[in-house]
């Protein structure tokens, strides 16, 4: 099943996915409002119960983050060969961890928002790990009973303010700078995600592309690692790494800017498409 | 005022805590369950309006972390020049910022957990910000405005995780590590957070001592960067950074076990108090 979040006439709500239209599963499961609660209570099979008929068009609906609302937001640094060497980094002993705070996400076909602070908005194509059952030390063996499904994911950074100091979290989390969706298929039907490539396109060139294969900590290491320090909560997200090919790491540096298209593709899942928007003085939110 | 979050007979709630006894407020405004859809209605005022009649003796509840259920939680890294001089890290130009998960939180009197992944659980005496009004780009003129309150904080570091990698959220997120607490005193009442003084003792020894006054990055220019990149909501906690005298600076190192007891004092707010336990391998949570 792909499975998306979304807004219909101002309302979220979340649902399956098919060829035929999107299911709205939020109005017709009134315990599970959102796709998180459903997961919370172990319930993602209601939704194979759900009638076939399709009560939108794709087009007529606005997707959401896959997740609007996780609890938490792994970002795992440098877990690429290729993107290790284009940074320096040395292979390192231990996943990188970072986090994004939810507020920093946008679905598929909203815009991400280069903001009024840099010119240095970069992308980087990731496949996401949607986490089902919670759980805290999770073995390998058992980290994937613990995934919902999977999902693309531009962990758009500001690469300026990441570099501000020796933490990341400033350049991670910019409004609008993380692209997640368009849905995430479950793992019954995607049963390998080892088996798949990751691909990055900016305004329809190819600028990254790897098999998931060539991940330095695969998802039960991931899984393994972060349950390890934190218990994780249905809904978590584990956004797994880029891989080569950065803007920053260009000669010139390729950064993104108003009106290019930026595309993750993930074969097996689908593309999360964004458009980029340069934040404007005028309309920049400020506090009064 | 102080405000505290606590539990009642198992259940949630916050309130006031005078020299009484706390009266509860989550049983009487219906419309705010917690601390944090209090806030987000700017309605810390209604507190004022409640009846001085205590409801409990402060000894019947068990406090909770102050705000239990933060949207988010900016940790500041090397923040005090003392600090700064014993880890060796150079005077920074802008905020080190990485982020704690809620569930990593404890209130004063709970345990402080020593996971069985280490031996190295080390203190951070710490001032942690309570966001009142949230807000983007939020100018340090005006950043006082935002601020509800100020509580004591224990920024517990699992230091060898904090170094698997060059970040830091591995080491700041086991679960039972951060202290917040024992309550947030209003800003009405603590006027010049500037002037009062940080003590962390251990087993009533004091192991760190500084005034406010010599945080490098101020409470308006932290909330000033912080809200630059997100937006501030009501309820977030800027965790201020922690001065000179960690226990992993000391030759030898001074690390927390099972046993101890740890204290963050800060003058015009009160004792946040924790004792240490050590996780046991029959009682380690683990996924089935």
């Amino acid at each position: 099943m792909r499975v998306a979040s979304f807004t219909i006439a101002g309302t979220a709500s979340y649902g399956i996915v098919t060829d035929r239209g999107v299911v709205d599963a939020g109005k017709r499961l009134k315990a599970f409002p959102t796709l998180k609660t459903l997961l919370a209570k172990g319930s993602l099979d209601e939704l194979k119960k759900l009638a076939d008929q399709p009560d939108y068009a794709l087009q007529d609906v606005t997707l959401l983050p896959t997740v609007p609302d996780p609890d938490k937001i792994f970002c795992i640094g440098v877990n690429y060969a290729t993107h290790l060497a284009e940074s320096g980094h040395p292979t390192p002993a231990h996943p990188m961890i970072f986090t994004r705070f939810a507020n920093s996400q946008v679905g598929s076909g909203q815009p991400m928002i280069r903001p009024l602070e840099s010119e240095r908005f970069d992308y980087e194509g990731e496949m996401a790990v949607v986490i089902g059952k919670g759980g805290r030390r999770i073995s390998r063996d058992a980290a994937f009973r613990h995934v919902a499904g999977y999902a693309c994911y531009n962990d758009g950074s500001i690469r300026d303010w990441q570099r501000h100091t020796s933490q990341f979290a400033p350049g991670k989390n910019f409004a609008g700078t993380g692209g997640f969706g368009p849905w995430m298929v479950t793992t019954d039907e995607l049963t390998d995600i080892s088996k798949q490539t990751l691909i990055t396109r900016l305004n329809g060139v190819e600028v990254q592309k790897a098999p998931i294969s060539d991940l330095v900590f695969d998802v039960p290491a991931l899984i393994a690692y972060c349950s390890t320090f934190t218990e994780l909560a249905p809904g978590d997200v584990i956004v797994t790494g880029t891989t080569g090919g950065v803007g920053a790491y260009r000669n010139p540096p390729l950064w993104m800017k108003g009106g290019d298209v930026v595309e993750i593709e993930i074969s097996g899942i689908g593309i999360l498409r964004n458009p980029v928007k340069d934040e404007m003085p005028a309309t920049a939110t400020r506090a009064a």
